[in-house]
């Protein structure tokens, strides 16, 4: 367990968010859905410092959230992946993404629009298809760049 | 806006934990939805200092997520409710819970059980009713204490 602070509360959301509650790292499981692997990467599309990266990601990859592979041996990098297990907090990152286009939208529009590969819908709070009412599993679903995301000069 | 550490985000996401991301944000909005309304019965389930609590309840406030109410004038006191703003992240509670149910479950079981109050059937990753059927909202659903709660001694 990462972190103790929650540890007088018998609870399954406080033992979650001594795993993934800590700042950033919801963000960094957010970048790996996002198809990003790369430490460097991850850490320019943050803006965060190479240490609190490094600390995150070791504690996700402590936890079995996430794993590390060398994809490079001299010099040596490596890639990160969202395990079934980070990949199972798909719903969590969806409502907070729902919630947070619901009552924080920018002027701009959305940020990031997820998608139903097959036909366009999107996920409603059921995470049905709101166009063709399919139950949506994580890899029904791509995410597209919103409105919000496009108007960022690159 | 709570905090703009994540202000380098244009992320609903990130919007969303400037708000409820902040330690202990989304415990209390937990015990605001087990029914806990008082500012001495909150802080004294969560354990933690009067001065954080009053910092949160305060924040969450401003934000529009609960609402704060007089119930006696002398002394006086106040509650706390979830606003409809508030009970809209109802799904993330609920798969943050799923998914410490899932992976870090307690020897003794699961500490509490989301409950359809019309059959007994408990919400699904669709947030349908894994028994009927029925897809849930939040009134739909109680929660009720499960083994691992109920081994602790009062």
């Amino acid at each position: 367990m990462l972190d103790r602070e929650y540890d007088t509360q018998v609870c399954s959301i406080a033992r979650s968010l001594e795993v993934v509650g800590e700042r950033w790292s919801i963000l960094i499981l957010r970048d790996l859905g996002l198809g990003l692997r790369r430490f460097d990467d991850i850490q320019k599309d943050l803006g965060i410092t190479r240490s609190v990266l490094t600390k995150r990601l070791r504690s996700l990859e402590e936890e079995g959230v996430i794993t590390k592979n060398l994809y490079n041996e001299k010099p040596p990098r490596y890639e990160y992946r969202m395990t079934d297990k980070g990949r199972d907090l798909w719903p969590v990152l969806v409502h907070l993404m729902k919630w947070g286009d619901k009552y924080y939208l920018d002027p701009a529009g959305r940020p990031t629009i997820m998608q139903h590969r097959d036909c366009g819908g999107e996920p409603d709070l059921h995470l049905n298809c709101d166009k063709c009412g399919q139950p949506l599993e994580r890899s029904d679903v791509r995410a597209i760049p919103g409105p919000a995301r496009r108007a960022i000069p690159a």
